[in-house]
């Protein structure tokens, strides 16, 4: 019997959640059924997209019960199986969760290919933050070489993705990062052309003047990673026929649907027949493996770059799930929970 | 010499224009010079979209200057021509404003069938409010058969023949106005398929229970004509993959942009991937034709129904005008100027 620790949801969190939110919990594996395997993770992630479900009242996947393990995007090593697909020591990516072992069927799992320039990518930019980056600049946003293109939390993972995709896709890219690090790392690592930064920048007018300085014509497409006054700046100096691709709408999560900030500027839309988009990564699951594919070849060609914040083990999450939410991190928020 | 009373911008409105804000001028028109047409405006538009112009901050027109002739589509007969493509006696549509005489080239004008079963229609469903509606539920919507489609302001010029080409497309269509008149109007006379009052229902959570108690499996497609709270009632109850059309707010047109309302509701828009666009019905000018036939079948196989609010003479507009951006006309609001 394999022992095995794994993180529930304790509590539904008030407001910003608190890592007492979470417990910590043991429990002994049963015998592995027929036609499963026994994974044991490598890498789980303090996913910020998981913050939704944690009120009882999510947007496209259900509420999480109390009690129940918390999610997330993994990347594990199989070691035993009872499923003819799957052999001890393949590398699988799936939604394993806060758990050093799980049992799963194989289906949905993603197999790692031998030669992966990066294991905990499959947890990051080759999961469901690149992948909503890959497709919300190509398809959602249908960018076009020439285009000027402004990203939001341009340094969180889904950003740098969406903005180095943009980049090579022959786009000019413009980030808004906080503090001198991302900046930094937003210019000499991912190469973008431009950076704002958003510090200090509290209200939508300081920071539409800051973008208008690096963009005097105004940009063709907002890839929306946080909402509020962000999202007006950018309408605000979007051109005619310009796209908002909506990804993420981070300060709005912890925010019951009354008070949330929105957008004033829904009437900029007529005027500059502006289109807005919302996006669920899931509905380019039959595509994942294009996206994967090309983002492995980008990275060991050294023109894709990703960022990752890793700590070591389980009990890490719920801090740095906190802390995550709350803007403190720079880079993929991983556990790694075996070597 | 041809005398003509004409209609200017006298003063800037300061939050809900005031008949005063316009004044009645007269002029001799000069003798025509060659290539250019007289024409006597029967039919001029109190036109709500023009609001937008008086500020001097236009959204995709420029703004008005003062002193300058009151913009608007209107209808009218050729007097006298020297431009060969057109005769005395033709019937032209144009933007010739609050005007009784213009003299104008001819470039952009459309010429009324001599079948026309209307000639007042030329200046509202066959002009820029029914084209909006033409084009906004058939093209931006993406209407499909089957699809409910949610309208507000739905007994206006523009809401009303959206509705009703929805329902031409096999569409179920539900419409929201005020009061009992325009209710029992588009039930009996535009044959919507499901009408909400919007009177009284104040709060975005109000409307959106009306809308629930007709719709209660959503809707597909929002064709907003008003924004404000009416928008966030509506996204609250668009199904997966919903579409909105925005083609007026009206409920803006008098706000500062930092005072708009908006919509609370971007977050749904992740979960929902719904999708907002903007429309401005020039955009389709070479597809004008093509819907005018259309509508104009319509019309004479009593399928398509309009409602018009008509007063006599040129110093009614001001004050059509105003009442209109209250609320208070039903129909499109016309001045006839000539038999």
């Amino acid at each position: 019997m394999t022992n095995s620790r794994h993180v529930v949801l304790a509590r539904r969190p008030q407001g910003h959640p608190v890592p007492t939110d979470f417990d910590v919990r043991a429990r002994a594996l049963p015998a592995l059924p027929e036609g499963r395997l026994l994974v044991q993770v490598l890498y789980a992630t303090a996913n910020p997209g998981s913050r939704n479900r944690l009120s009882g009242q999510a947007s496209y996947a259900r509420g999480m019960e109390l009690g129940e393990t918390m999610e997330g995007p993994a990347v594990g090593r199989v070691v035993e199986s009872r499923n003819p697909d799957f052999h001890a020591g393949d590398l699988v990516a799936g939604p394993f969760g806060w758990a050093e072992h799980v049992q799963v069927s194989g289906r949905g799992l993603r197999r790692l290919p031998p030669d992966t320039p990066s294991i905990s990518a499959w947890a990051g930019i080759l999961s469901i933050p690149g992948l909503t980056g890959y497709f919300g600049v190509r398809d959602v946003g249908a960018a076009k070489a020439g285009e000027t293109v402004l990203i939001s939390s341009a340094a969180g993972p889904v950003g740098a993705t969406a903005g180095q995709v943009a980049r090579l896709m022959g786009c000019r890219v413009i980030g808004i990062a906080s503090g001198a690090d991302k900046l930094r790392w937003l210019r000499e690592v991912a190469g973008l052309d431009m950076v704002v930064d958003r510090a200090g920048a509290g209200t939508a007018d300081e920071l539409a003047a800051r973008i208008a300085a690096v963009a005097p014509d105004g940009v063709d497409i907002y890839f929306d990673n946080v909402g509020g006054p962000t999202l007006d700046a950018a309408i605000a100096h979007l051109r005619p026929k310009g796209r908002i691709v909506v990804s993420g709408q981070i300060s709005d999560y912890n925010t019951p649907p009354e008070a949330r900030y929105g957008t004033r500027r829904v009437y900029d839309f007529i005027g500059k027949r502006l289109r807005m988009e919302g996006m669920v990564v899931f509905d380019f699951a039959d595509r994942f493996e294009e996206a994967t594919t090309a983002m492995t070849t980008w990275i060991r060609d050294g023109r894709l770059a990703f960022k990752e914040h890793i700590e070591e083990g389980l009990d890490t999450l719920p801090g740095l799930f906190c802390a995550q939410l709350r803007g403190e991190i720079f880079g993929r928020a991983l556990a790694r929970l075996a070597p």
